[in-house]
């Protein structure tokens, strides 16, 4: 913990944006869907270095029984969810006499989305997040978001909860959280374009035939994050910064033409926003998920964190390049699906995992990634067109989660096929 | 006009900042102290473009009594100040039987100053605009800034004037509205460091050798900006960025430790604020002069404004350096005299006029400026010493303006007698 700075300023609102949750002399209090992931124990650890901001009332985790008990004897919540009955068990078990609530499942994660909170994290990962994030919305929960997922398949059905219940989105991610930093103190009309920086990935330099016999191995290899390995893939095709324009659309109720993407290998501009003034406002830092997760939880304070400053003059210079939409087609996939359908970020973002998947497992090249998302979108679009003229299929439109699972699963299965027969 | 679109939303309040005088459904009435300047004329191209959002109440200039009249027939304030009882009958002859009050000299300039308005803009040149400018704050008004002057020789007086009406004083030059518009909805404490850009002037590669033949016209070769030759030789001092310093140590009640600078040749980030999280906000944008004049009028909303906008891949990249101080020493004197004593800004100050004034006549060499204001800031110290067991001189105080046109007549007889002494 000792990365954390105690400080104990007392609570103040600000900037236009809405204050989550923070109420002056009392702590915040957090529920966290996803505790023993990354981003759900960097959470605790700022929780237990700031006891006088911070509360912690629900934990939500899958099957890491053992770390899960360890944060319930720390922090002590009211409520736990776990992914089996057996967990639940042996978590019971393992607590002994420790006064807490334990459940099990779906129903589980939306107790704990729902339960009493002044701001719910949102770190799960993949598609199961999506069901508990819209609970802690309608339960009318700020949220800390950082599920790309909930976005990327639901943004357009997200959007309209957030707006019909009034609750803050407070992004956790690197780029986002810079967007969401500039923006403060602003207002939403002023805004002219937000500007999502991307590393340009480990083949930023490399010519399209190369890119073709791109190994698994290179496409691993990241010049600046340490990810997992289907994030690194996508930042080597652009597909992540595709998802991240997608969700920089939902979450900023912004028109996809007003995103701009700019390459920039160094990643120290976290992202900009331009207003219409021609003023340009920036973040940045040096890559380090602890700052987008410390701003999420402090909004509208700021909690002092003792990680590596940035120093420019030692950084010497930052580059930046036009994003190259012909070796990296995924960027305008993205662009396309948001203009195609509601729906359509869902379609390519889960032929994109099948993709993905396949090329880690070695069964197609890197460039069959873009052809695959590619393939199955255009498979949505006529989809579209045949729903439109009666015929069947799915509208495109997000009534609710069933039609964002449905999207989901057509375009997985689609996928499939897909590579099946080009195989 | 063409520059500026017409934008008229409502009125809004952003930011943790103070509003400048923004009242939903009115317009914003400004007095112009400096209006046939460059500043002034920018101004009032603004209200001209935005007629639903400005008013002119008030317009003070000095002899230009053609412009001023021109202006007084578009604009029709209420008042207005010209330097000398003949200008004032020349404008009233121009004028004929338009309504208007003529005010005259140092009185008139306070008149325009105290006038009933939401925001005045002190562009006047010169420690002239002193006075009216404190009349202002005095009076309650919220201040647009473009006069260097004010804080740099005045800085501790005006920020105890500010703090004592709660007045916003909105800055007009680039480096610091970039600090100002990043700093819009954060909190005070929340800051850890701001960070000036500088762009290193004509010498940024010269060797100390070089730069000790420096001739006027090499100097006078700024790489970046159009300004007048002052401010273009205080730029190759690198004295420009320890004028911006010391401003900037009172424009946001900032201890000097916690004052940067970065030396930045392309001028692209305006300058950066670093909080105790370590996120770094900048603003950054191409230079122009009208975007920090229509951020200052326009706060805390934002105008349209029709001028080239930042394209960071057209750039390509964005170099830093550190600043050598050994090279510039101008720079540390800055500090230096922000340590001293609260006149010592008033004093480097003006020794470096009458440093620069002598360079741009060719009596002394360019490296003589940088010993000269460290020579007389070396002499106050020694004053504010004899001051401090009883001797004659300054305490270094200042506790009206009076004491600031001491500091300042006292530093220009101090810097003469040096530079005839050691010529």
């Amino acid at each position: 913990m000792n990365e954390l700075a105690s400080d104990s300023h007392p609570s103040s609102s600000a900037g236009s944006q809405k204050p989550a949750g923070s109420r002056a002399g009392s702590r915040k209090a957090l529920a966290i869907l996803g505790s023993t992931g990354s981003v759900g124990e960097q959470t605790l650890a700022v929780a237990l270095a700031e006891p006088e901001r911070f509360s912690v009332v629900a934990l939500a985790a899958g099957r890491n029984i053992e770390k899960l008990a360890e944060q319930v004897r720390v922090f002590r919540p009211a409520l736990v969810s776990v992914a089996e009955p057996a967990g639940a068990a042996a978590l019971r078990d393992a607590l002994g006499s420790v006064d807490v609530e334990i459940v099990v499942g779906a129903e589980g994660l939306d107790a704990v989305a729902s339960h009493p909170a002044d701001l719910v994290v949102s770190s799960l990962v993949g598609a199961v997040g999506l069901a508990p994030t819209l609970a802690a919305i309608r339960a009318g929960r700020d949220v800390a978001l950082a599920n790309k997922e909930v976005m990327v398949m639901a943004g357009a059905l997200v959007l309209r909860e957030v707006q019909k219940h009034d609750v803050a989105l407070l992004p956790v991610d690197s780029e986002h959280s810079a967007i969401f930093q500039a923006l403060a103190g602003q207002r939403a009309e002023d805004v002219a374009r937000l500007i999502l920086t991307a590393s340009g990935g480990p083949f930023r330099t490399w010519t399209s035939e190369q890119i073709a016999e791109a190994t698994i191995e290179q496409a691993l290899d990241h010049p600046n994050w340490d990810m997992g390995p289907k994030i690194t893939i996508d930042s080597a095709t652009l597909m992540n910064k595709g998802l991240e324009v997608i969700e920089a659309r939902w979450l900023f109720d912004t028109q996809p033409d007003c995103i701009d993407v700019v390459v920039h290998p160094q990643s120290i501009i976290h992202s900009l926003v331009e207003f219409k003034d021609s003023s340009v406002i920036a973040q940045l830092g040096l890559p380090d998920m602890r700052v987008p997760i410390v701003v999420a939880l402090a909004h509208p304070e700021r909690i002092a964190l003792d990680v590596p400053r940035l120093d420019l003059a030692a950084i010497g210079r930052l580059d930046f390049e036009v994003p190259d939409r012909k070796r990296f087609p995924c960027l305008d996939l993205a662009y396309e699906a948001l203009g195609l359908s509601e729906a359509a970020p869902a379609v390519v973002n889960a032929a994109n995992e099948i993709a993905v998947s396949a090329f880690l497992a070695g069964q197609i090249r890197f460039t069959q990634i873009a052809e695959t998302n590619g393939a199955v979108l255009n498979l949505h679009a006529s989809r579209i067109g045949d729903a439109q003229t009666g015929a069947d299929g799915g509208s495109g439109r997000l009534r609710d989660l069933d039609d964002v699972l449905e999207a989901d699963a057509w375009s997985r299965a689609c996928a499939r096929d897909w590579l099946a027969a080009s195989a």
